[in-house]
């Protein structure tokens, strides 16, 4: 890899906030002295978990739910916000309980993601969980969400489904699918 | 799959909005009769591409390049948004003639993913470019980009390396990884 060194941040503005969203304008200098000033979205510190529970070492649960933002229902798997305070595995398993109702005895970070990095600092955290247990918890969900178990060797179907087309879930499926056949032999 | 009827959008309201960002409060009512008011991000109706170009079917050509949401390089896969009036297979070329500096004879659509689904209207369609012929045209970046040879075969190096986050480039590799074993036998 060669040699570029990092811009230079020469100043940042808040110029859009709203209750989930913060928009802050950047302006860079890059190390061939060119300056350029670009938009980018600020999200919580705290980052998101998203969560692979797998109820057997073939079968993953994944969670079909409205999504606002393209309008139909998204079949994925669960995900949510880091609370204040709250440990990443934490998160990932009170996701779990609050959302396909299964607690995990075993808790493990497989990857932290970026949505999209030119202009989103939002990470994600990819959590595998195992070992699972009954457990429900209240979410603030509008709808009960419908939990879908999928069997890990038709994933290549999964990624041709109309209603399965989120990054981070397929990535983080491939990436799990991958770590069990290492398991396995 | 079980019976939850797509909510109604009651009322939709921009409340705020930049050069790049558009932030649209929706109104919601779900089939159980559960109304709840939700934030979400409008980007371009045209949407991104994100391409895999294979120098040959055992190497991708990534770049490297500052991703001013996360504040580092990063290596992923070109991308970048569709002009008005390009159709996805020419914005695909496009790109990588700008990006990667070469042009492809074969380029397919292998998916369309979404980012953030519950909050965010954006599609990237992900593009398969083979047969490549060196082609270099003028892009907008601030920087020279460096391009990165990858063999296919350390895909999960790569998911390991602490600059390759992008879930959408994990998802995409993995993705035409699976369609070219399928080719192979």
């Amino acid at each position: 890899m060669s040699t570029n060194r990092k811009p230079t941040i020469t100043g940042t503005e808040i110029i859009a906030h709203t209750r989930l969203f913060k928009v802050e304008q950047v302006g860079l200098r890059f190390s061939n002295g060119c300056e350029v000033s670009y938009e980018r979205l600020r999200s919580s510190p705290n980052g998101a978990v998203l969560v692979v529970p797998l109820l057997d070492d073939a079968t993953v649960l994944l969670i079909r739910e409205y999504a606002a933002g393209i309008e139909r229902y998204e079949l994925a798997l669960p995900k949510g916000r880091i609370e204040d305070g709250e440990s990443i595995l934490a998160a990932a398993n009170r996701e779990i309980m609050e959302e396909v109702g299964y607690g995990a005895r075993q808790l493990t970070h497989v990857k932290s993601v970026s949505l999209a990095p030119g202009y989103f600092s939002h990470v994600t955290h990819i959590v595998l969980a195992r070992d699972l247990y009954p457990e429900r918890r209240a979410g603030d969900e509008p709808e009960a969400i419908e939990v879908v178990p999928w069997p890990l060797k038709r994933l290549a179907e999964l990624c041709v489904h109309e209603e399965c087309t989120e990054a981070r879930s397929i990535a983080a499926l491939f990436m799990v699918r991958e770590q069990l056949m290492g398991e396995h032999g």
